[in-house]
């Protein structure tokens, strides 16, 4: 990698992460470029040298949070487990995610309709195989007679939901540490498929 | 009532139709009074003459969903029933007012930074007194030995975001309907708070 592009590239992160904390602040509609320029102190050409369109910002950061999204789901499929352990594991991962990356987590929700349609469907065809990919995790533990869910999809999306819920309450000053936050999210993730021995494990978490 | 106050009254449910649908749509930034009363094909001076500021809109807008939404807790919360009962009736109330009232809801999630600081205390404590009783709820339900959670408080917030997630994904041209949907997430809350005939009523829902 030349010097330049090492710059560039580092340019580009110190862009989104700011974007991003003022996206969450302000709103993505009432921040503009030059805007994100200011709060940086730098000069607008620092920006625009790396990001045309604001929206390129935005989609970057759709991207990003639910490649990491997918990776932990993928993660959690891949171990060599039982349906109930994966499930777990993955309510565990995916609810310290969300809390690290609350900013991102939360423009996720708020600024779809502002995303460029060509950046909406492949967000879409992502968040499309995460449904899919979990659904068929829990359709899994039904299978094996873990859970008792009748409609595995829908199950998916009440997980999905409840889990990333957490982003709209977390507050780094709360009562509660992650971890808790974690371990109690994934028991009512167990509970909520009816897992067979969620009973004992809601006094572990 | 005077047939000016009526008039007064029957303007004003108009404007917050349409501004509702125009927050929803469009972002309550990105919407004037102007391109309300425009949307209204109404003059300017329709809208200014029932509301002098766009805060006032949606602050209404946030005081009528908490309203309802603490309302259909109250009712569950005073049925004559078990706390499993009176849990599974809220969860189903909620589950189809959430539904009725999708872009209500999802204003109230995404425009929270928008509200003057006085409307949005009195919001905060609308939702510190949901939370509260709906951790009662619970804990009444741990107490007659139904239900098994540890933190009632986080199991409280867990409901309401479970519950409340529906506005993300549900589609009036979907597969599901209302009720089906209320159903599912009636038997995921009871699941979810462990309580002790869920298995049954995962079968009915």
């Amino acid at each position: 990698m030349s010097i330049k592009e090492e710059v560039r590239l580092l340019k580009r992160e110190h862009i989104l992460a700011r974007a991003e904390q003022l996206f969450y602040e302000r709103g993505y509609k009432a921040t503009s470029l030059d805007a994100i320029a200011e709060a940086m102190e730098m000069t607008k050409p620092f920006v625009y040298g790396v990001f045309d369109k604001k929206t390129d910002i935005l989609a970057e950061i759709y991207r990003r949070i639910m490649t990491k999204t997918l990776g932990v789901l993928n993660d959690a499929i891949a171990l060599d487990a039982s349906p109930t352990d994966r499930l777990q594991a993955f309510a565990r991962s995916l609810t310290r995610l969300t809390i690290e990356n609350q900013s991102a987590v939360s423009i996720f929700f708020r600024e779809e309709g502002s995303l460029d349609p060509d950046k909406a469907d492949e967000i879409n065809a992502l968040k499309s195989e995460f449904d899919s990919r979990l659904a068929g995790l829990v359709e899994e533990g039904v299978r094996t007679g873990e859970f008792a869910v009748s409609d595995t999809r829908m199950a998916s999306l009440a997980i999905g939901g409840l889990i990333s819920w957490v982003y709209v309450w977390y507050r780094k000053d709360g009562r509660l540490e992650p971890d808790e936050i974690s371990g109690s999210m994934a028991g009512f993730v167990l509970n909520l498929v009816g897992a067979a021995d969620s009973r004992d494990l809601k006094n572990i978490s």
